[in-house]
């Protein structure tokens, strides 16, 4: 295999606008393998990747690479998309058997093991040997965890948009804000993700038009957390739905934040501007902000 | 900073069980951090640690690391934990800030950069420089894979547990399964990871006992995947939600389970026994199986 070297500040990458257009619009493709879900390999493989945003890059998740046939295989697609791109591909992966990572690396690619290092420095540090079996990262099957995950998406489900209100006393969080400002989304993703009881009430013109709280939500003040998003990016986004519509417009968009906003105001709650966010990050700031405890992971 | 040995080999954790008492059961803290949400180094983080199942870990997640002084406050406590349980703590980070990585590093503690080296050895074989921009991992506002996410998921919502069926044509998937097989949340996750429109549809006892799917799938049948679970399994999931009831007996659990076998193979609807699985897990062998294309990601 090539050897690549590690110096962050090497010479031969410092002027990157001279360098953007070595590839001279190639594509490269980047794979994300593992021996289990792969979730990880993508996910830091992609968090990686962003770090050049200037390439553009073809991805490949290959999961469940557990035998020497599935390596082959896998040695074999990364070789092909070499042949066609005439780009040495990147191989992210997270495979912990010795054996299967061997046929891998065997592959036309630039190997990028992300365990190897990290759990060596780890067991070195610990003085505790590593397990060596694969595709274990996600499994909380029969876990504390794994129930406190189906409850929570069953209850931001059941308490989704209003639908009912006698579990409130239950729920960690209700989320509000208009229609179409990211609320189903975000509470569904703090049900899966964290574990967190989400529910979510939108209000309605009426609402909006007297700036109150419905009666429904008024007892829950505590656990209410407000959305706001960009009066441009709503409309988009209800164009999206339903176009031309009054309730797509922007005049129309622009109050119903206003007098949101109002009310998040005169409550006093809490609240996110969620427009340039990514779901992730919606929930992420929200427990941050809240301090609300995650009853997973 | 102490330095640490990367050999993988070391005899001094070649023996694991002569080893695994050397923390006498104390708790060692270990951090994920981030200038972003931290979901990629917490990931990558705690599949990592999994391979250390023996050790007990106590975990803190740290996101928007990216000023000095969250830096500091960060460091602070990690600081305090080493103090707390006497052992050094793993710190996990996906910092891409030169400074702000400095005063993490300084820390007492063994800091694991999961971005050092690889992004180094990619720029290196790519020939162009890293942007050097934290917290835009998970980035993916105003593009076409937001829409698609937010989309995928309010058709998952939509099209829960049978509650209509007229929007069918368009979806990419329907899972079928008797209650509490794990049709919701393997739906929604498909959503919101894959951006992938999955419709569940729950087979009553009536379809059961006849064998036969109800006439509202029957048309979808190339869309339709099965879920099967482990009858004890379900029993359990079942008396979570009704202790006692016929519904959670184990007789009627294996029972629904036969019969549902029963239509998968008389229809060739393909299926997956997900007993053992996590969520992320049952999505992923999903993909794997009907060759179904993500639409994000």
């Amino acid at each position: 295999m090539q050897e690549f070297q590690r110096q962050q500040t090497s010479p031969t990458y410092q002027n990157r606008h001279a360098l953007e257009n070595c590839t001279d619009g190639k594509i490269r493709a980047a794979f994300f393998i593992s021996d289990g879900t792969a979730i990880t390999a993508e996910t830091l493989g992609r968090s990686i990747l962003s770090q050049f945003a200037s390439v553009p890059f073809i991805t490949k998740v290959i999961p469940y690479v557990d035998t020497p046939e599935r390596a082959n295989f896998a040695v074999e697609q990364i070789n092909t998309a070499y042949q066609e791109h005439g780009l040495l591909p990147l191989v992210f992966d997270t495979i912990v058997n010795d054996g299967i990572r061997e046929i891998i690396n065997s592959a036309q690619a630039c190997n990028l093991d992300m365990y190897e290092g990290i759990i060596g420095r780890i067991a070195e540090e610990i003085q505790v040997a590593p397990d060596d079996q694969g595709g274990h990262a996600h499994s909380n099957v029969d876990s504390e965890n794994y129930k406190a995950r189906i409850e929570a998406v069953h209850f931001s489900l059941d308490n989704d948009d209003g639908a009912r209100t006698r579990q409130y006393p239950m729920a960690d969080i209700i989320l509000i804000g208009v229609s179409r400002s990211g609320k189903t989304p975000t509470s569904l993703y703090l049900a899966l993700q964290f574990g967190i009881r989400a529910a979510n009430y939108p209000l309605t013109e009426e609402d909006l038009h007297e700036i109150q709280l419905p009666n429904a939500i008024k007892p829950y003040k505590d656990k209410l957390f407000g959305l706001v998003i960009d009066t441009e990016r709503l409309a988009a986004i209800r164009n999206e739905r339903r176009a031309g519509s009054r309730y797509a417009s922007y005049a129309q968009c622009e109050q119903e934040q206003k007098a949101i906003q109002a009310i998040y105001a005169s409550y006093g709650i809490p609240s996110l501007d969620v427009s340039e966010m990514s779901i992730e990050e919606i929930a992420t700031r929200i427990l941050q902000i809240t301090g609300l405890k995650r009853r997973i992971g």
